[in-house]
């Protein structure tokens, strides 16, 4: 019988933390035994998450309490806030070097630290570090996740717009100089620390934008683009909420490059995505709702013709508690591990 | 390796069908061979419900155009609208005496046709099987529904009302003659078919009593609780829509009888369900919310003392869609086929 | 032309102060002169609330600042969190005895100050005060509201219950020992104080009881009921909280007196409310729904026959913000100036 | 005293039917005393809007009944499904010349007959009349809308679009060859008549474009912006729909002309609407929500600088029901009669 992996996961109260736990609760080669949560520790699962009554899981403890070398952990997901992720697997990759790690924050994802001072306002804590991540795009970066020890895997917004446009890019297909993203995600995305924006009635029955013209996901963006142009790119992107729980919706305009159509583009990405388990390219013509995704791993990618000549839309949906962190994540992990890369992860979406 | 059952879905255009197929699809033991939907016959289940895009799904046809020994079907789930159901199954049945049939619609679920006439307005079409049918309320008959060749599974709203209250009228611990149930249920309860009070705006923002003083599933419940209590039992059942997707929650007021405390129900319930894999009862004095069970196949049931002396409130939650439908009726398949019960049922409830 | 009154409304930011000032903005005798907001003070209305910004209005500033002598204001809301209030309206009514004040805390609701120091675990702070201080659930007790320096404006959980039930208790309608009183309330009811049980992903697509068996709003019930009976009355009383913003349905079971019928208590209600201007009693067997009041300062109650022989179940909605809050303290305004009740109340309900 | 105009509500029985009814209840000048619901006809306002009960209004009767000559109306408002309008008005005002007219459809909205013919498939039914009708968009055309017996009320999209974009073509402050709108509107905007798409199961918890790449709205859209720019101008437009009832936010990325920065756009947005009642330009960097004008009239436009050099981030948000259609609608009475142009319509947004 295959073995099993034995997970720890930091930041288990968070909703990424949930969403890691549902999935690999039902995966085949993974046993849960370690879960930290700070503020809530020696608290059980189930009085934070009720769902989880039924099933036999380790007490909440503190990272700090967390003896690395006697933890019996293989695998670690970081599900921590951006910024206290560095010192913390810092400690974690010193003291017990077998251990592999997906880090579910925007810790690891910038190669540049320098980057990563300007968009975070302070200097990164683990350098050194930083040099080994391997950015867990897999549909991109396959070949490097599998030898890596430590997985900064990607943010929600932008695996949702990666995954369209960077084989176009790549491919020179699309101009890369006026690139506009219009993205839309629901509340999920902003984790589960109340402050007063967050409140179900400043959300519901309601839709606006935030962080218009300054978002930090642009860093990541800028450094994806960059990479696959193989040249510096500035996209436009304005993020919206959604009074929903989980999804995210992209839409985004591009003009084609040296008469490319819109059918040009799409027939690009059907080929890129051809074997991808967990992207789905709709016929020409067709658009996805977040709905048809909701609890899976699939990021499914519409494009259609702009009435403006010369010029297409592209429209992808993902959830971003699933393929925009811990469905991705697991993902990660698979490859990571040599599994099937759709071990654990073949859920379908739920709708209604 | 074992076998596979070849299973075919009646109306698999509407929500309880998309349920069956969403759980099938991950069922060890299950092949989706069949799927018929009259309306939208000769189209393909991806334009029905994209959430299938990426799996291979026979063609949707008419039930008529089933040939139902040529079918290669072994196993039955009739997921029609109540009053059509009657004169298919009974062709089914007539024409493939070997293939089980686990009907979600109201149309064999009470035993007395006269009874049925009285709620339904006409005669029940198919009296010679209504003597076949098994009620499928798993926790209560569970032997029965191993021998049955047509099962009738429960209603939503009276399965959430049943299994809490069942094993206390069973053990005359509460006094039948003033049950109050105060139900409360999701939009996908009432289904797939357009009228304008399932319009988004009819119904988000808002709450609302219907049906009150009259509502077919009492039928169903006197039913029920009558052949509990060995005697004529009558309650008060009002149901209400909330403006959600999935999930029926009841609250119950009872008064215990000849001295049953509150505690007493509770340590009753415990007992009653300790090695039910989809019954789950709370710590006395907690109560369960609907979104801890979204898309798994469990039952929540709390017991809390009310400040009335001598009366408890009972609260009880579940998945309309799952267990409430589609998740109980796959179970009735396990029970039926000699499979795990809780094969292909394992999935987490998903919060957020 | 008529005088204008001269208003300060204290606790400016929260969701019933807004909505005080959504509602008096277009009030054609009263000008809005002062806000406080304590944690907010020195900002503008237009950052808190951007509905605001189009018009001309002071700038927050803290209770502690305000000099009633010199504030130039003739009436106050109070719509400050529970606790704090009893001590702010004390130094205010020391200082400035002429100023005449709503207040929609609760502290001031409970005519007995051991029963206040029972349920909220601590001394009244102002138990002089207390005596003077009116209950004002208009259609009860508007004599006396007439006369009135301090106004207790009623809770919203408790308007809903006790419109309908005052008039069939003082008249000996219905049994008053076991009365189940199941309550449904929106999110704004909570307030606007972040806490994780609010945030969207908490509430939205789901619904839960909270406070089963023991809920504050439980004493003014018991004091409402027990002198509408001239006895000690104790009913149930169990809260659900709604993913909604606006709104409180009432679901009332009672049993009639002496062969009083379900139609004998609707004519009951008819009779008692016939010519007031914010009740509306539904034709027999009719219900209403939260969305139909949603904005306006309407109770809407309706009636039905139980199946149970002998019993009624009683359904009432409001929008708890106006008839449960703001708009309330509005219609005890009007009564103790002498204005005509319905001034600045006539909106009419916002649906869809 | 102000002689009160008489009104009649053709199609009240809709949405934007109601919603006239909600505004012209407290306008003090008007009487409504004619409904029309063809479907509905012979029944009472309270059974279709149980809002208006409290209120006396005339029955519900067909159009066809209606004697124009006879029915003692002075203004009338056409809240008709597009395609119908066109031979009603046409019969109406050859009856009743001295009736005037603002149609909320589509049909009188495009001054070009063979562009009608083009978008909409079949050939105009009253290309006569089309002559005399006005655009009813009051900020851009007032003038001439005072003088008019017909006028066209813009849509919602188009009037969300418009208002921020017609001074900067005007002004050939943006290039008009790549301004992209992405709009995001509330489930109101379709009507009141049951499909599949609309229930709220579909809908809630979810997000999706449609028509992408054809939307009739861009009719109207070409036609403004031509008549703004005096050449032809053709915008990238994708309408999106939202899980909330009322509201429109759209996201508009455009590019400064000739060195033209996005403080530039602002200051001039800022000047165009310094008088406007129902136009509000927020501080430069800020962006509004739907949910701030939320049952009110007003429009709220924000300006932001986009990351890309030259770029500016407009994002205009109103009510469709409101200000998007039935308050715009009274809005352009208002002007026709000589009222002041915010009568019966300053009520404040209702948040939360």
């Amino acid at each position: 019988m295959a073995t099993r992996t034995r997970i720890g996961i930091l930041g288990a109260s968070g909703y990424t933390g949930a969403e890691l736990l549902r999935i690999l609760l039902t995966h085949p080669r993974a046993d849960v035994v370690l879960l930290t949560a700070d503020r809530k520790a020696n608290r059980e699962m189930r009085e934070i998450y009720p769902q989880f009554s039924p099933y036999p899981l380790p007490a909440l403890v503190t990272i700090e309490s967390v003896d690395w070398m006697a933890a019996g952990v293989d695998f670690v997901f970081c599900a921590l806030p951006h910024g206290t992720t560095q010192t913390v697997i810092k400690r974690l990759m010193g003291e017990a070097p077998a251990i592999r790690v997906v880090d579910l924050s925007a810790d690891f994802r910038l190669c540049d630290v320098d980057a990563y001072a300007r968009w975070y306002g302070h200097d990164h804590l683990a350098p050194d570090l930083q040099g080994q991540a391997v950015y867990g795009l897999v549909e991109v970066y396959r070949r490097d996740i599998k030898q890596a020890h430590l997985v900064a895997n990607p943010g929600c917004y932008t695996t949702c717009a990666e995954l369209p446009l960077i084989p176009l890019i790549k491919n020179r297909a699309i101009d890369t100089d006026e690139i506009v993203i219009d993205a839309k995600s629901g509340m999920t995305g902003a984790g589960r620390s109340a402050r007063e924006a967050m409140i179900f009635s400043e959300v519901s029955e309601g839709f606006h934008a935030y962080g218009v013209g300054h978002h930090r996901h642009m860093a990541e963006l800028d450094q994806e683009f960059s990479r696959a142009a193989g040249k510096p790119v500035t996209v436009s992107f304005t993020p919206h909420l959604l009074p929903i729980n989980r999804g995210i919706l992209s839409t985004i305009y591009v003009r084609g490059r040296r008469g490319r159509t819109a059918e040009d583009l799409h027939a690009l990405l059907v080929k890129a995505y051809a074997k991808e388990p967990f992207v789905h390219v709709l016929p020409f013509g067709e658009t996805p709702q977040t709905r048809h995704v909701r609890g899976s791993n699939m990021t499914v990618i519409g494009v259609v013709a702009d009435r403006l000549a010369g010029r297409a839309i592209i429209v992808s949906a993902l959830d971003n508690l699933t393929k925009g962190a811990s469905g991705q994540a697991v993902q990660n992990m698979n490859v990571m591990l040599g599994f099937p890369e759709t071990l654990g992860l073949t859920q379908v979406a739920m709708f209604p």
